[in-house]
């Protein structure tokens, strides 16, 4: 196990009804003139936006509002909310919705209080300051509400990048599953594949003697595998979405991939497919994860056999274990078709004739070296058989 | 699952030689001023307190010291520490040891700064306000280093009880697994113990549709069974005293037990043991928790098969799930006495005649109101039967 820090200080408030007491949470947390990010539509049909509002006029706390977030949230909205941010002084940003709004939220709180553009830090600086953040969450996917990451896509060039920082953890996340209840089933799928891509991401380790953080992704993935059937068939399913929900934000704050190192592959070559066509990043992953692992396989055989045995219950073939690692692979793409995921370029709406030009994005866009890294490292070759596994 | 708010805002800073940085992390979270808090032997012969009040030198951090805690920490030394952090301007508690200086360290801390005595937190009045505390762990076992909870023992009477709140929990823990290697064979398998305990205090609920927490237990109850033997025969073995120790620091945070109910009799029921005959905790619970969980088992027979199942590799008898269910247990118990634990009173140190005494400060003592109250409610006659199941 390599040594590691890990500092996960977000206060978490989960359950029923608890979006009432955002302005509790505010307040705890130093906010007295809020800005609320937010995408726009289902927020403010289902009177979430308004019992958030009422829940920070109780506190007396003043507000601004910034919505329209789209689904891989743009640069543009950014700006416009920093300087909204900016002009009203506001000293806390409060997003309502996914990870989309989160990430943007992040962003904004950045670039606030830092005096250059903020794009800088999605080429690489670390963020050391930026105005505290909460978070309402209504879909479990990106674990954005507890980890100090963010993904912006820029418009000039459509890159999309992320950034990171524990200025940007958010301070505290509202978490109720009942909010995730009026998803529709692919966003629900959507959010599920992503919840297991951080998983895997984190299982693909080059680590040795992770035991304790195997099992614990393990435990996550079985968790998925039992609960994300049961929120398909029936969207109301309270305590399926309670499961999934702390699923996600525990896939993701880190506690499972300490001390190890990761792979996110799959992750940096999902990212070109879901600038290029405005795709949902779930379903974007569900058509790149099997690829990226069968090209992944030779490298560490028994890491891909054990998760077949232990998530997917493969029977262990003692004799051919590549043999089981690629009935896990081929289990889990049955199971992200099973939940309505799309299975190839076609069906995410993808073109084949674009994979050289995201092959140069990838590989080459904004400084990059013509390799990505990971569990191993791929260079524009690799990258284009990998696109071409999924037409 | 319940409704639940989950606050784990400790900086933990993971693996070798990293109390090197206590210094760092001190001034990081405000001490200008540090106790030091410690047992004695060990701490001091390895160079371990030389290295630590080298950093706190390194950040120009004046100290006092005060050694001799004692494993089962008493009142006595509470009253001590808190006079020499008053009379010395003491504003942040360093605790460097296990579960035992780490809870005689929170218990200084909050005593510091209340008027009144102390001891009225371990009454059951919730401590809101603390000294700053930080750990440097030399023993994977209370979990302490993560938690917001203190037990401590009253000299007068020999109450062991516990008290709680967030502002004890420590605000940075170095975890490095190489100071545990020196521990002697019983000590660490005390501490696997009293880990494994934590994890079956929370997994024996009363909730219902709990299976990611549920799922997370068993992952690092999997860790502990796998890891645990591996440490016993070589105490050297670093990477598994690393997966034990992050396992020991999950298994206690409460991220495996949020929106659940938890048990907790066995501890309660052990902490007589412990108190009377000053054994080793761990030890106490080893021989404490088969005879609980019999005495549960009928409360719920499927918890039991899940754990015999998923955990112990135990098949599953669906015709008579109870004989699968109390499989499971006498498999946990004969994995206790294989890595060294006692396996009855005898062992343990402990006697027959006692057990009406035992029974009357458990039941009746410090304000108890007859039962304890668990998984099940278990009165004088229960506690006594189970008592002698030990024996």
């Amino acid at each position: 196990m390599n040594n590691f820090d890990f500092y996960s200080p977000t206060y978490f408030v989960f359950g029923k009804d608890r979006e009432n007491e955002a302005g509790k949470y505010v307040k705890m947390f130093g906010g007295s003139k809020v800005l609320i990010h937010y995408g726009g539509g289902s927020v403010v049909r289902s009177g979430l936006l308004d019992r958030v509002k009422a829940s920070l006029n109780a506190e007396n706390i003043a507000f601004v509002e910034l919505g329209g977030v789209k689904p891989n949230p743009r640069s543009g909205l950014v700006y416009e909310g920093i300087d909204l941010c900016k002009r009203e002084k506001v000293d806390f940003v409060l997003a309502v919705g996914g990870g989309s709004s989160i990430d943007s939220a992040k962003a904004i709180a950045a670039g606030v209080v830092y005096d250059g553009d903020f794009w800088d830090f999605y080429r690489g600086k670390r963020i050391e300051e930026a105005l505290p953040v909460g978070t309402i969450l209504t879909i479990a996917a990106a674990g954005s509400e507890g980890s100090p990451d963010s993904v912006i896509t820029k418009e000039e060039g459509m890159f999309k990048r992320g950034a990171s920082g524990d200025a940007i953890r958010p301070r505290f996340s509202i978490l109720n599953p009942a909010l995730t209840q009026t998803l529709p089933a692919f966003q629900s799928a959507a959010g599920i594949t992503d919840i297991m891509a951080h998983l895997y991401e984190r299982y693909l380790t080059n680590s040795e003697e992770v035991e304790v953080t195997d099992r614990m992704i393990e435990a996550l993935l079985l968790t998925m595998k039992h609960e994300g059937p049961r929120v398909i068939a029936d969207p109301n399913n309270y305590e399926a979405r309670a499961n999934i929900m702390w699923a996600g934000t525990m896939a993701h704050n880190n506690s499972c991939g300490v001390g190890r190192s990761q792979d996110w592959l799959s992750h940096t070559i999902e990212h070109e497919l879901s600038a290029l066509y405005d795709c949902a990043h779930g379903a974007g992953l569900a058509v790149t994860m099997p690829a990226v692992f069968k090209y992944e396989l030779s490298h560490n055989v028994m890491r891909f056999a054990q998760v077949a045995v232990r998530v997917w219950g493969c029977q262990m073939d003692f004799a051919h274990p590549e043999v089981t690692a690629l009935e896990g692979i081929e289990a889990f793409r049955n199971f992200l078709i099973s939940i309505g995921m799309p299975k190839n370029f076609e069906e995410l709406g993808a073109k084949e004739e674009d994979i050289p030009a995201l092959v140069n994005v990838l590989c080459r866009g904004d400084g990059r070296d013509g390799n990505i890294y990971g569990f191993i490292t791929l260079n524009e070759e690799d990258c284009t058989k990998i696109y071409k596994m999924m037409v």
